[in-house]
């Protein structure tokens, strides 16, 4: 008998469109904050970070924006992504729950960060930008967009956190495989980093530093501009093709979810596997449970505050309402470097607000424990961020294993882990910690939340 | 305009059989002969290491052999896999040739190697076999078997070659994810370990000394069996999956192949390519060059002889009628560690003698420039092995660029490089080195080349 694990689209049925999901909710997100001004943050104060045309996709609420014909051409070398059934961990499991994953790992660095990092450097190269500058943290951003910017031509500086830098070669050669330069940060290259290297000569950086090296270098000069990889509207919109795709995928399937699980770091995975279904659930077509995961070291839906802070540590960019354990706040060095950030994206976080998606934490030796039973299984190694969706999968799956119930569960497995093995080396030689994250902790980093607004 | 670049099969046309070339050939290749008798290996000499299924499809003269349901359930994870259009890479060189290439590094294992961990480990599980031992050099193999045997509760020990196992952490660890023992080659494991380490206490080990530990343990124990990733007819017969699909998938995009390239170390996935684009030029269907490349620094077929030798460096295994610049010969320690083996496919050796295909040889430093080339335009890292068969197709299709031909070129990309991104610093650093292999080196390693036979 034919047992389909695989749902594939074919090329032509590639999404044309990203969704905006802003055109649906309710009411729309509140608006980014001047910190000098208390106003709101108008298209001139970006235009020195961020090109025109991603300053208008910030803000727009239309629901449908068309994706250029260029960024399909790159889109398709890895796109449309599988969906897989996964059969294998289901048996594993003894679960009457049927376990769907759309699969990101496929693309050429590894993750999902490619479907916004090509439209980034497009858009960017379209508008005449030379250059481009970020940070990075454990490095599947920079590498994502140091690919997209060999495609379209355009010079990129990562500033990648000094303990990652360190201890994550192969993720800084992997950028500068793409024909990035690669810094440490904090580096002596910008007056941020010169800063802090005066004060603390052994520093080994922060993603909060990094961004300060980013953002003053791509100010300082007219043909460069600043990209940032998760949080922001626009970034968000862009990974809707994850969902989208999925949406028809699990039609060819036959099935409909009961519940949909990510992990959350700033958002993106998460927002563009759920929106799309978000859509169809506000229109009454199907009624998925919808849940966030996020690392039990850095819980900022489920124990933080929804208030207006910094998306830095230093205090630079704009104020953003969203859930924040604070901008001092320092997480725990778990390895899912991408799920440590100290806030979440403004949109996911009205969006929790309104009470459409729930979210849950789960400590990394659990996030462990579950990818390597995935592995073991369906043989992709996860990489640290999503085995927090796997945890979650298969919480899920046990509890419909109790109850007899046939759920349909859907995640995203938004990138492999192939160079994160020294996490599941750690975990299997019993050298992982759960550090518990005191109240006293989160009390304090939110004293240094911004007063007045 | 639509471009696609993309050719997808769904999982209902994936091959069913593999493809057994002997069939079709004019006359079969020479058998391999016991080294104490001189006479024709049988079954019964292989029973200890070898479980019989496999045994029967190392000597079959059927044309097809069925793939069963078990194995099917497991390729459908990552199978058919995609035969893209480097289109890219075309503009890149602006060559009017059109370059497809199959890519197998979307197993889970990250290579080819699948193809036949996953059947290997299915018969020996099917006939009562609940251990296997195998050697790996870069960790290939070792991770693939690994994921397989994972897949069929099978345990599995792998001796890995020192040097590797002490510059390649990443390999071992992902073997250990999918809980694999690694041992490092020499071990005090085994008798033939125990010699070495004897004599040599720091011995960095070779792929010969692993062979010999592997088989050793195998032989030792009823319920334990010996597994190899290349060399033989069934593992050669098991990579057929990926020229079926690509025949199938060609045809899709309206193409048929002039020069079809793969790259060669024990011959699995250029003869998984090739063999039934062979058939079909066998059958007067098309008629494409079909060209192996090899490494300059082991260069069985541009520069080895064609003869009975060992398959190891030790002398345990059956004498192997095959391309080989002998046994005791030790390749320079390039970073395409699976090409890095003394002889050659006998099946591919034999097949190279009638004169069915071609050969060349590639310098690392070549090779490596072609992987660069190929990450900044098509976004994948090629693994070095498969380095070598692209810088044997730009090599091409700047040939077509000069003559205005527009030739359809064909390749596998075997692997990604994203466990190998060392050898590409080591490369963009400039401290890459191509050594000239001397006549008299070559002269030397022949001269141990069994007598007699």
């Amino acid at each position: 008998m034919e047992r389909q694990v695989k749902y594939l689209l074919p090329e032509s049925e590639m999404p044309r469109h990203w969704y905006n999901v802003i055109a649906d909710l309710p009411s729309p997100p509140p608006p980014p904050l001047h910190p000098g001004t208390g106003q709101p943050v108008g298209p001139d104060d970006l235009a020195p970070l961020f090109p025109g045309a991603l300053i208008a996709q910030e803000v727009t609420g239309e629901r449908h924006v068309a994706i250029p014909d260029e960024v399909l051409d790159v889109y398709r070398l890895w796109r449309p992504t599988p969906l897989l059934r996964a059969r294998r961990l289901e048996r594993d499991l003894g679960t009457p729950a049927r376990i769907y994953y759309k699969y990101e790992g496929g693309s050429p660095a590894g993750s999902h960060k490619p479907n916004t990092a090509v439209p980034q450097a497009y858009y960017n190269a379209a508008e005449g930008v030379t250059k481009l500058t970020t940070e990075t943290g454990a490095g599947q951003w920079g590498s994502a967009l140091a690919f997209a910017s060999a495609v379209f031509g355009l010079q990129l500086e990562v500033w990648m956190v000094r303990a990652s830098y360190d201890q994550k070669p192969y993720r800084k050669l992997l950028m500068e495989t793409y024909g990035a330069t690669v810094h440490p940060s904090p580096s002596p290259v910008t007056n941020a980093g010169r800063a802090v290297l005066a004060a603390h000569p052994d520093s080994t950086g922060s993603l909060g530093i990094a961004i300060s090296e980013a953002v003053e270098m791509a100010a300082a000069d007219p043909d460069t501009r600043y990209s940032l990889g998760s949080v922001l509207n626009h970034v968000l919109m862009h990974q809707t093709i994850i969902g989208e795709e999925a949406l028809k995928q699990l039609a060819d399937a036959g099935d409909t979810p009961d519940v949909i699980v990510g992990c959350t770091g700033g958002g993106s995975n998460f927002g563009g596997l759920a929106f799309p279904f978000l859509r169809e659930k506000l229109a009454g077509r199907i009624n998925p449970v919808i849940r966030a995961v996020e690392p039990a070291a850095c819980p900022s839906f489920t124990r933080g505050v929804y208030a207006y802070d910094f998306g830095d540590t230093a205090g630079m960019t704009p104020l953003l309402k969203m859930h924040t354990l604070g901008h001092e706040f320092i997480p725990d060095p778990i390895h899912a470097g991408g799920l440590r950030y100290h806030g979440m994206s403004p949109l996911l976080s009205h969006i929790y607000e309104l009470g459409l998606i729930e979210a849950v934490a789960k400590p990394q030796s659990e996030c462990f424990a579950a990818g390597l039973r995935f592995a073991r299984t369906e043989g992709i190694v996860p990489a640290p961020e999503p085995t927090h969706a796997v945890a979650a999968c298969i919480e899920e799956a046990l509890r419909c294993k109790e109850t007899g119930e046939e759920k349909v569960i859907l995640t995203a497995l938004c990138g492999h882990g192939l160079l994160d093995l020294t996490a599941y080396g750690d975990y299997m030689s019993g050298q992982m910690r759960d550090l518990q994250l005191s109240d006293k902790a989160i009390e304090e980093a939110l004293a240094g939340l911004p007063a007045g607004v």
